[in-house]
């Protein structure tokens, strides 16, 4: 028992934060355990009407300390003792101001209270005119376009457009602010002690995805550039420790102070953080012409290629193709859906009207409210299973929340065709989940058309292990075998895997993926009659939903 | 008193029949009643998923009789001999067949559980293949095109139609039927003793709109186009009575035998039947300039014009223009929108569903599911109404019963469009109840693009008295006051007027609806800046409308 060794795995999440612990040589998983954002749960700093999303680093520290200790006390002491190392992975882009120190701001008590000295939870939408302003400058200023690797459209969830934003609209937070710092570049630097920013290891799959970090143009984008988009940028470039990081690299030691306040041996590597769905990709046993979707509220799409397969290839319409973003020393590309399960979370929500509006006057508990949305999804999966699709006039575009990928357009929504007074809820039900998966396969599409062979499509998140309707549905659009990931843990469990790796167990990930790998729980295999259906009304739905772009747009 | 003398209207409608009674000399309505059709209530005889509606004719007799002599139960003594004539409207075109003594053949014993040998209600669409068949000789047979007074299109729901179906798919019928008459043909005739068929008074309305009729042509279409249709319609022409009668005309007279059976003076006059929504359009008010709407589960829109004024016009995408059909000596015209309410009703019917399929599981009551279905309406009227028209994304296409006028077509469907992840129950609804009134725009355009001036919008029917919110929205969209009716039993009050001038009271049906119409209950006035908005919204409505037609019509 002596010999055996553990790696921590640690996902900061939405509302969040997760600890698994992981047998090193097996990849079992012994317990896992959760700390939630106690200021995030009870709605401070967001204003959801403006799309103001923002999170308090004390929320991190906190919950970070809960989960990890709280995980600690479901294992016996022998096991805490022969943990040696943590990974950490965490939402993005979701940024914050530190100063000199490397301290976010609202963690000093003169903007403790200040929004804007907070990080910027990834859905944050303030930015958008600093996003369109970056696109603009991008495509016109005469020198590289600085967005190519990001595939062509700088979005305002990410770190410039957000830094940008405040720094225009906080004097105070733009005064003070040193550089701003990803959540996944900040949490290791709290746990290793590391408070010069500018010894702050940078994550690559951060800084690349996020931050137009590329080796083509040495790092960041240019000075001129920052400095032509908005004077008050000048400097910033510079703070920004150029070297970045993949996750199999140390980035420090654990200090004695978080050593005690975790229950963990002090001096235990932490590995460089990543972006939680890279490394979701490697808990889910990512390899080369594998797709990893992570499918919950949203998706996130990943893929790795080794270079000479991509070479000089731009992926446009995608989220970032990045050196080392997912598997040290290969590209990792990034894509996704807006809106997945929100979708269908849209649609139950829209059918609790009645009862949220009118229960009450005739009389209906709480409870039976709670019942029914409970159940909704069930029942409207389990009846739209058994319709046909031929049968259903309905079709429906997934845009609910705009689209992601391919090609970003916040603007865009969704829509519901062929109604008739025959139309019931399991029918548009039916409908909106095959309009879900024609937005993923057309992802899958726009991989292929760059190249990239798609052998293997591999699921984890909410929905594969929830819902077999849609994972069926899915499998059936994409014509192939989808396989679900038996963690429902692999996104901590692969930022173990990177703990694993900088703690030297393993010489890379591969090798620590090939021991750690949870493999699959369940195959959807594709019915050739429907895939056969699907490929015709996904002809359509591109065909629609290219013809009624430019309206819903303006709508 | 002795000298006051009164009318009955009699109102066939789809699922029962109204009899009103009305003071000749002020338009007092008296009382009225009620007869349900209960083979129909059964729901014999029909089959929804095949679209096949069928009535028996002794359901409309004996409801006939319940309602007459049960409005008379209600009256004096006194009344009820002062009756002086009757006028009958009914649905259709709603035909069925008789034998040769003008006998239904559902009434002949060997026919008596016979579908094919029942009325075929006008919302029957089992005679889709003949309607094509009929257009298709129409427009290629070389001679007249016979639609071009029914606006270019002639529908499954119509007469033709309608006989060549039953005749093909029912040898026994085809060989008993002598010639086949509308109900508005019939129940007059019924009551007046009449059997030869050759002397039964058809109808000019019905003729004119539904048979294809027209003075141009001598009336039907001639014997070879009918015999090229198929050879089974030889010989059908000839026994139906060339010459179409007004409603302002005696069909004949009450015998003693219906006299004793309704409680009415034998011999009193009944005047010749017309189709519900002209004699609706009467009863509201119709004058020249004036669009009647009669809006309820579907709307039909009417028109009247003087000869001189429409010429030589033919309007096209309307369901027909007839000279005489609602004012005797003038061309009426109607259109409509195959769904108005039953849009709304499905809606409700949609966010229904949890309640229908997991209400009981969870110990909700029927009475309090009741209770919440019948009040889903009124709440998202009032949300619906605190919503700004710009503040939502959502927008409608309301073909969800296929398009009736401009430009029938029943293979289209409708849409929503324009939603996001914050689209809500009320806004949705809102979307409906624009689009329902674009639709409307859209007919009263047609009418102003073929020269029509509309100066007044009359309004009547369930929805006005029940909707404000639904006819507010009506009048921004046609940027007209919209006046409601005042008596909801407006169409039995124009068979009343008719009856009143078929037996002498007035010299025609103008000055019965001088001495008789019941005035306006509430005049819903357009708001001027929702007006402005609504004109671009209708531009986008027949944008977006134009450019899906097709994939609609495939869905």
């Amino acid at each position: 028992m002596g010999s055996v060794k553990y790696a921590i795995g640690v996902d900061f999440g939405s509302d969040s934060v997760r600890a698994l612990v992981v047998n090193v040589h097996t990849g079992e998983e012994l317990a896992s355990d959760v700390g939630y954002y106690k200021r995030w749960a009870e709605g401070l700093y967001c204003d959801a009407t403006a799309n103001q999303f923002r999170q308090h680093p004390q929320d991190y520290l906190d919950a970070l300390q809960e989960c990890v200790s709280g995980v600690l006390k479901k294992v016996s002491p022998e096991v805490a003792e022969n943990v040696v190392g943590i990974g950490v992975d965490t939402t993005g882009s979701t940024p914050g101001p530190v100063d000199k120190n490397g301290t976010p701001l609202a963690l000093l008590e003169e903007f403790k209270e200040n929004p804007n000295a907070m990080f910027n939870l990834w859905k944050d939408h303030t930015a958008v005119r600093e996003a369109a302003e970056i696109n603009e400058l991008a495509k016109t200023w005469g020198g590289v376009d600085f967005t190519k690797y990001s595939g062509g459209v700088y979005s305002s969830e990410w770190f410039w457009s957000k830094m940008l934003h405040v720094h225009r609209v906080d004097e105070g937070v733009r005064q003070t602010a040193y550089t701003w710092v990803e959540i996944c570049d900040w949490t290791p630097a709290v746990l290793t002690g590391t408070e010069d920013p500018k010894l702050m290891k940078r994550s690559r799959c951060a800084a690349g995805h996020k931050a137009m970090w590329h080796e083509e143009w040495n790092g960041l984008p240019s000075e001129e550039f920052l400095v032509q988009l908005d004077p008050m940028l000048a400097g910033m470039r510079e703070r920004y420790n150029p070297a970045t990081y993949t996750s199999d690299e140390i980035a420090g030691y654990l200090t004695p102070e978080w050593g005690q306040k975790l229950g963990l041996p002090p001096g235990i590597p932490v590995a460089v953080g990543a972006l939680d769905a890279h490394m979701g990709a490697i808990g889910g046993g990512i390899g080369e012409k594998a797709m990893v979707k992570i499918m919950g509220t949203s998706t996130c799409d990943v893929m790795i290629a080794s270079k000479d397969v991509i070479g000089q290839n731009l992926v446009a319409g995608i989220c970032g193709q990045v050196d080392g973003s997912v598997v040290p020393g290969m590209i990792g590309l990034e894509a996704g859906q807006s809106a997945f399960g929100d979708v269908y979370a849209w649609f139950r929500d829209l059918l609790m009207w009645p009862l949220n509006v009118l229960g009450e006057e005739v009389g209906l508990s709480e409870e039976q409210k709670a019942q029914i949305r409970e159940r909704i999804l069930a029942k409207l999966s389990q009846e739209a299973s058994e319709l046909d699709p031929r049968e259903s006039t309905v079709m429906a575009l997934d845009w609910l929340n705009g689209r992601r990928t391919p090609f970003a357009d916040q603007t865009l929504k969704g829509a519901l065709l062929g109604l008739t007074l025959g139309t019931d809820a399991p029918r548009i039900f039916r409908a909106l989940v095959e309009a879900t998966a024609f937005g993923a396969k057309a992802i899958a599409e726009r991989f292929r058309e760059e190249g990239l062979v798609i052998e293997e499509v591999i699921a984890e998140g909410g929905i594969p292990s929830k819902n077999p309707f849609v994972m069926q549905v899915t499998a059936d659009v994409f014509n192939m075998p989808i396989k679900v990931v038996k963690s429902d843990q692999a996104v901590a469990l692969g930022a173990a895997m990177f703990a694993a790796v900088a703690s030297g167990i393993y010489s890379n990930i591969e090798e620590a993926q090939a021991a750690m790998g949870c493999g699959f729980s369940r195959i959807f295999k594709p019915d050739p009659e429907k895939a056969k259906i699907y490929e015709s009304m996904y002809e359509q739905y591109l065909r629609v939903g290219g013809s009624l772009e430019e309206e819903l747009r303006t709508l």
